[in-house]
């Protein structure tokens, strides 16, 4: 046995990499607390706690925060229409910081000086995780094993963990594993490795487990309605049976049930990490800060109701309307004049075009002079 | 009849608004030229031929600048992704130039002083029309009956225009009307006005001309793969039946039938116009030509495969490869370490997270102060 | 004598021009209530008071509102850094909607449905003043005689404004004028037209009246200590005398008065209108409001001193300090080791280049295919 | 003495760190060859050459490049107008993409696998000198002793070193160092470290080496012309002697000359370093290159010449012209109306004041809602 260290809190999930990790952790001298976020991901939560505790957590947290993943981190991200690479809603980008604040918070509170996770060195989570970490705690200590070289020269591969999993009575799980990777919470389920590697393959059938194939789907739509107030969701109703949801996390869960029952939301994309990458993971920085209090006023207006119809995969707008919209029927009709004086648009556009007719002229000029 | 006033060169559909301006130019003093683009639009073109010749224009042009159209101005957008808003794909605001740019050029060749347009004074047409014409052709001089009192206030509505066509023999459409508008060419239609000034009502089941209802479409999906070179399509093949296509007028006439088959490519969207308008027209200037090059250049290397499927009103990409692309399977996979060293991403987070660290330690002795 | 129309408001500002338009609006048949802003600029106010009474204003309304400039609208610019093309502070634009605010509370406490301003058909100067009127009272009318035909063709030239002048009594100035115009106010003066139309030209030594020339300024600086209040000027000390200022317009005014001794702010700028203008006027919008309000909040932490020598038309920055500064003297230091750990620095660089070998790799393997 | 590890190519500069590093990387085992680019600093070149073959490189590297300097950095960047934070020329960032090319040129012809430099483990340029590297030769290797712990766990402070230098007879300047260190190339020199580190102290007197301090610089002006070509200076003539310049070196040498006896240029900045660094040294990347393209193109029409006068660490604008300039001044003059209607104005005004006056409407109606 090494040296006691101290104490770290393990940001752990009950699979096999953090349980073989928690053990390692041990071996190499700290005391571990396990933390496991219940943010939404479908999971046995008891038997993820008896395991940790019978590897030797000295404590487990298991806690549910998925009103603050809605209220605090998806809802911002509504607002300002966050969308990576047009397609991606950033699902796993805004659980981290969510997670990772939660998980400083404990190890303030349990003295503990430092975390660890369970993220590998090439991707994008170890990044927003530590810096999250960093931001909210600037001495807090991470340990990354799979950035340690003691440890990854140690596990190359899976076989290596699976055997020193069996060697410590950890349990292996019996299903076969899929030939990729999943990061499911409230808002997405991602797939990502393992056959996912080549952007030339086609995701398989069965992969999806969140929506289903708009092949099968029903074949008459939902029609909801969705009220907005300072452009954040506060009532979806289903035209179809009447059904209403106001509280934030009720509202979110049945709008990922409907969509999901109509195989809405499935996207295929490469992304990119690191420089450039899918998300800096800066949520808790100054220029974060600073832009979730510019967007949130820019949404000050955004308060009406969206109809909208959910069917094969896709979200149809049928209608909106907003008490605070810009939008003047009489003014902009085709039919009806209204305060508008048709003649004014004339001056409009002469005055749009004189820079244009100077370009002409200065172009007319030049190429005569080319051709002296 | 009033005094001669020149030739006008008269950007002509064949329905109600230009023919019964045809007939008030000539009444004008005007030799009115019809000018009548094929642009990909369903219409019967000798008829409308034959009727401008029957109400007195000089002469005819009847063209068809489809694969200018595709080539000229579609193409350079799908490279710069052009997209409104994040949904609709400019189809009216491209069309304009291309249709207005041979306008000027029938003008200079007849030594026509005038060009003429039926586009109302409240709508982004009339300034893409202008601006083209005016940066092409610096002195010639529109006529815009629709911004000129004399013209609006003696047809204030369709009921005095309908007078006007029955007295000067201008046959009038006999089946009803639609109760909007429409404005069709290759890329798409569009819809709007009458019913559908209002943002809140849905678009009635029977407006869509180009697209099945996804509720009726195919139960299978059709499988492409489209080669890209520099950012453009060059090959398209169905996997399906093997049917393929290379020419750029017939691969976009093909994407467009089988996109309609299936339902995809109906958006509901309230635009803005004029100041901030849905397209200022400016593609005929210094900023427009620079821009273009530039998009040019930054698709050297967008060349390559990829699969999709058209289902339903959803486009699925299935996979893509390039020979060009900077996606290096072995470099990213989750499982192979490949060049990289994961020791290292501990430096790069290190780094990247000092900022954060000093930024909460100056947030500290603030408050620490405040509290003092 | 015409029809009665009706009340206007006229910005007027004592000179040939606004006086005549002050008489030609009576004579159109309107009852005229005179206006002058002082914004800063030297004038004989009262003067200007009894000229416009002679002329047969109603009533003339004189106010300095120098206070709400500073405080308003050259702060917040001041907190944007706002510089037009990295040289110009904005002067003009600025103070045209100060000045237009109070036109229109004027004209809405007189009940007058018209608003008149003396600016031409060409400038910015219409649109940021008519801009400002329409977005702070929609109803208003504006009377702009520079841009009705009437008005124009009548008065081509200075020549038939002074003989106007002379028929209606109206005083012409005896000294000859400057062949340029000027436009002056609190925040800058700045010079234009007649000679200064050719941009070729240099200006000529007598035109600068803020300003010493710096070749004659003095030999020795003033060095100058300002702090700051979340972006916005607090206090200034004068090291030399001890001399100091804390309100607004007193600091403002000081520093005036201290750079213009040194020479300092002299520029020569070729400005652009319209289209892309020097300024939209889209002060009072909400955009504009948009904008304000984040800019405050991105100043905050901007607060410190700055300590500078003004001296031959240039200003030195001496040191500055911040008790909200990021900068740490230890951390960056290049003597002291500090928190900082120069390894991490080496996996941050692999991390960066990682990118470029990758793309390096691409293009040696697209080369050498061409090379086969 | 150490296992031979193969052939280094170090960026030497003759100074102590470098001549330190020199035998430093010979005690650990490798043939050094010494690379000392001639990029427009003062300094004894054949001294260093012979300090360096006397502390034992097997081959020095002594070569100007300040044409390539000049020709291929320096006038992309005045293309760009490129100035960091509004101030700042970028001289430092700008040369070393040079040297560091250079650099990995003649690893690649003397194939060694190493290259080596002096750079600190906290500054910029060790991320530009090694990105330029990875990206232009994936496979190099970098020594960056002061990121090596080995090495700066050796050399802590100056002292360590100077017991080295001594140790190996490496000879020691005998002039008392200056307080702070210096960047010297063809483009600027910049000062940084020691005493400047207090962002609060005033940059000590003597300091200055390139440019007069304006309180002693000539009390009459040089007035320069400087002709453009698509963005980049051709020629200058000095209107007081008639001195002319036109190849690109001795053009921007002049202009340094004449600049400096002026005490043009002299600035004080707190610069960023790392992630929002001064520069990324991206410079060789596939962004920096399509950039540059860009930037070129865009400069197409800069031809031209302008007047201006260097006077007491001022550039004062005297007047340009350029035969494709866009400035029209028949159009712009306020005296002549030129092509020009300014009835088009009122059109113009009243078209971009519908939105702002719809917001009012909406405004009141939101208000009014409010006050029932």
């Amino acid at each position: 046995m090494a040296q006691p260290k101290g104490t770290v809190v393990l940001a752990y999930s009950g699979g096999l990499d953090t349980s073989c990790i928690l053990v390692w952790l041990k071996e190499e001298g700290y005391t571990v607390i396990a933390y496991l976020a219940n943010i939404g991901q479908k999971e046995d939560f008891e038997a993820a706690r008896k395991k940790a505790l019978a590897l030797g957590a000295k404590k487990v947290y298991i806690e549910d925060i998925s009103r603050e993943f809605v209220e605090e981190f998806i809802w911002p991200a509504v607002q300002a229409n966050a969308l990576y690479e047009d397609r991606y809603l950033l699902g796993t980008a805004l659980a981290r910081p969510c997670i990772a604040r939660r998980l400083v918070q404990i190890a303030q509170q349990e003295r503990a000086q430092y975390v660890a996770h369970g993220a590998t060195g090439k991707g994008n989570d170890q990044v927003r995780f530590e810096l999250t970490c960093y931001a909210l705690c600037p001495n807090i200590k991470v340990v990354a094993p799979w950035r340690l070289p003691k440890f990854y020269q140690r596990f190359p591969g899976r076989r290596e963990l699976m055997d020193y999993a069996k060697k410590h009575g950890i349990s292996v799980p019996v299903t076969p594993q899929t030939p990729w990777s999943m990061d499911e919470n409230l808002m997405h389920i991602s797939y990502e490795a393992g056959i996912l590697e080549n952007p030339k393959n086609q995701a398989p059938p069965g992969l999806y487990t969140k929506t289903r194939d708009p092949a099968t789907s029903p074949d008459t739509p939902d029609v909801l309605e969705i009220e907005f107030e300072r452009g954040v969701p506060v009532k979806v109703t289903n035209a179809r049976d009447g059904a209403s949801r106001c509280e934030a996390l009720e509202l979110f869960v049945y709008l990922n049930e409907i969509a999901g029952k109509h195989g809405v939301g499935r996207i295929d994309i490469v992304e990119n990490r690191f420089v450039g990458m899918k998300s800096r993971g800066f949520w808790h920085s100054p220029e974060g800060e600073f832009l979730r209090q510019c967007i949130r006023r820019s949404q000050e207006g955004v308060t009406g109701t969206v109809r909208l119809s959910v069917f094969k995969g896709q979200v149809y707008i049928l209608g909106r309307e907003s008490p605070r919209s810009l939008y003047n029927e009489e003014l902009v009709s085709m039919n009806v004049q209204g305060d508008y004086e048709p003649a004014d648009a004339t001056g409009f556009i002469n005055i749009n075009s004189l820079r244009l007719k100077e370009y002409h002229r200065l172009q007319s000029k030049v190429t005569l002079k080319q051709d002296e």
